[in-house]
């Protein structure tokens, strides 16, 4: 039996404190550069990547091995952790120092050549070629670390709705009705019934306010938007709190202490992150932000019920030279402009206590204190037409009983695409749904 | 302004350190009790529960408050903190040795006179009046528990995946075609297209292997059983691992490990739930097991291509007395009877490298070694009728280099089931999903 199948795996990132040992690493080639009769080959795992050498004067056997590889075949490989010669240090590399001299070489799984190079540090690839390829273009390190970002904002997340005291709910995606009151629902055939997939578990987590007080959980939520931008999915990810006992006031600074706490979780784990700046968020009603991008960029949107997409490019600017943030808090959307489950501004009922966080020129939040009187609730239905009765188990909710509440709710995708300043929330998901594309194009 | 406006809430649990001082709670109404002059009321947050006394020569305002108070009632109470007489001490609750003296009681939300008593320990209801009532009923103490062990099960689930180095990946839930050959798959109208759906993450966290070798996901999966039994649903919760470079024996290993990991989370947690056994988990192939079950139970099962119901009942009880375990493990079912990705039993290819973990008498967990060869997967999805374009992406993956590989899924509601011995799944989902009920009857 060899020597390979005794050893126990060490991972790539062990074998710098195992210098002058053999271990036994298991990986993927990356890249294979062949220098006169030696090969090296950079070999990745999940812990980081290695230089391992292959010289036909240490191993015939290995060699020969070593000859047949290509990128992505997959190996195990017994080998001497070597310090590298001085002039041949990689720094940018956490395993830069030393190298792996190849004794023996199995190969577990052989690659086809790839339709293209992915060797280089970018991948450069068109947004179609990248996702027609996902499953290959995934293991690029430069896409990987998307993901890597993705796992630390829903961790960072957790934490903070840990130390908030919430409780995790499960919550379904197969609802009856628009229950938001909006158009965009995909329908679902439900055995002999019409369902349609949920558009956010909004209401889930409002009737379990008066179970467990202060909930969180992270959903997925459809929307059937009928055309293509740089930031809308069909199919996105939402990481949702709901809180009972709390002030509008209060509201606004869980929002920011979340956001802050989960961005900071993230920057602590991934140094290859842009640092975020969010010292002291500023916090403007949406007619200040207006009045702001009015005086200061000369649009005069002062009457519309949002902000554009420029707007809030803009109004993330202003905010970024004047308060060297990168966050910043629009509150006071008009009231009618929002969903019925949330609550006007009782001293201006026209406005609403809603708010959005925004982040480098995007929306990465939205929420509001909500209705919880229920004679209030059904008349704010009824305004925007829609009908009582498709909400019974909701409005049952406030018949016995809602304390006054609220919360808030986060894109992960677009979190994720502005982290790493990507230009198209596509590269923010594994696997995007749009109007073009389900994995295939359809 | 009242004092009751200037005072910081103290949380239920937090007034057993607080005997003496001057307190403010929010929270629900459990209980009211009349006795004579004296108003009793139990009051829970999410904290826990305490008597509140409202007595009239205390405060004749906090008394008439008191009197208009019902069940579910929203509160805030101001009152201080005292030991209980001796003999009133309750021992089954964790503020049992004190109660509070209401000095000021505002009401923030009213509740309609309930539909049925919510007084006692349990709440006795029927199924459908329990779920017709959800928003309601979830209120119950026994029914909250159910949701904070179901919370637990999720956390000690996060936990393992944590220690065993394994990446959180997000998985669609749309699909296109019935990517696991089976039929029972919801369709959605996806734009002016057909799509379904998903099954399971299963494709989605294997192409994920070769990106981050071990990778975790808690996700929906969905089935249209067009039949109403008490253990399925049509909207379920997976919690899947997938793991690179093991072999089957080390996904046995791994998989009793988290099980393990899990329970013992829940178990510390949660006071409340059962012990369960499970120091040495039996481990039994399919023939076996059924060879059991043929010697001491008489049915013979033999040639089945799986465990009856009855069956999994009966080994379970066999685990039980013979080894003391709550848990035992099923290997090795015949190799036509599972999906196409599962590898058969190089030694038997009949069978194969496949496993379902059984607790107190119902499967929580599957799974299996993975047919990680381009070649024998083609074949395998060919020799059950299926087609190879469908799967493009996914054998992509396996194109183009992929170690030996496996993984399981554990279902929440079947976990949280059995941990609480409940004899119906719905009881184990907040808003469960059948052939009959999206939360209204349909």
């Amino acid at each position: 039996m060899s020597k390979l199948k005794m050893l126990k795996r060490t991972l790539i990132s062990e074998t710098v404190s195992n210098v002058g040992q053999i271990v036994l690493i298991k990986g993927f080639v990356r890249i294979r550069r062949d220098h006169g009769k030696l090969i090296f080959l950079d070999v990745r795992d999940r812990s980081g990547f290695i230089q391992v050498v292959v010289n036909p004067k240490i191993s015939e056997k290995a060699y020969a091995s070593g000859q047949e590889l290509k990128p992505e075949f997959v190996v195990e490989i017994l080998g001497k952790v070597n310090k590298r010669p001085v002039g041949t240090i990689n720094k940018d590399l956490s395993t830069g120092e030393v190298e792996i001299e190849a004794t023996e070489i199995t190969i577990l799984s052989k690659s086809e050549t790839l339709p293209f190079g992915t060797g280089g540090n970018e991948l450069n690839l068109e947004l179609p070629t990248l996702l027609d390829h996902r499953s290959l273009t995934l293991r690029h390190p430069k896409v990987a670390e998307i993901f890597q970002v993705q796992a630390k904002i829903l961790e960072g997340f957790r934490k903070a709705a840990e130390e908030l005291d919430c409780t995790e709910i499960v919550v379904p995606t197969i609802v009856v009705g628009a229950t938001e009151g909006g158009a965009e629902l995909f329908e679902v055939k439900y055995y002999d019934h019409k369902a349609y997939l949920s558009q956010s578990p909004q209401l889930y987590k409002q009737m379990m306010v008066p179970v467990f007080e202060r909930v969180w959980t992270i959903a997925h939520a459809y929307r059937a938007e009928p055309s293509v931008t740089t930031r809308h999915l069909a199919e996105t990810t939402q990481l949702d709190f709901e809180i009972g006992f709390v002030t509008f006031e209060e509201l606004l600074n869980l929002l920011e202490k979340v956001a802050v706490r989960m961005l900071k979780h993230v920057q602590d784990s991934c140094s290859y992150v842009d640092k975020v700046e969010f010292d002291k968020i500023p916090r403007l009603t949406l007619r200040e932000a207006q009045g702001i991008i009015f005086k200061e960029f000369g649009r005069d949107n002062r009457k519309e019920k949002d902000l554009t997409p420029q707007d809030e490019i803009d109004i993330c600017m202003w905010a970024k030279k004047k308060h060297k943030s990168d966050l910043v808090t629009i509150t006071h959307f008009p009231t009618l402009a929002k969903p019925f489950y949330i609550m006007p501004d009782p001293k201006d009922p026209e406005y609403s206590f809603s708010y959005d966080l925004l982040f480098k020129g995007v929306e990465i939040l939205s929420g509001g204190q909500r209705v919880s009187d229920y004679d209030k609730l059904v008349k704010a239905i009824k305004d925007r037409g829609m009908k009582v009765d498709a909400f019974e188990m909701y409005l049952m909710a406030f018949k016995y009983g809602m304390p006054p509440e609220g919360g808030f709710s986060f894109g992960l995708e677009r979190i994720t695409m502005k982290l790493l300043n990507l230009s198209n929330i596509r590269e923010a998901s594994l696997f995007p749904r749009d109007m073009e594309r389900v994995d295939e194009r359809l």
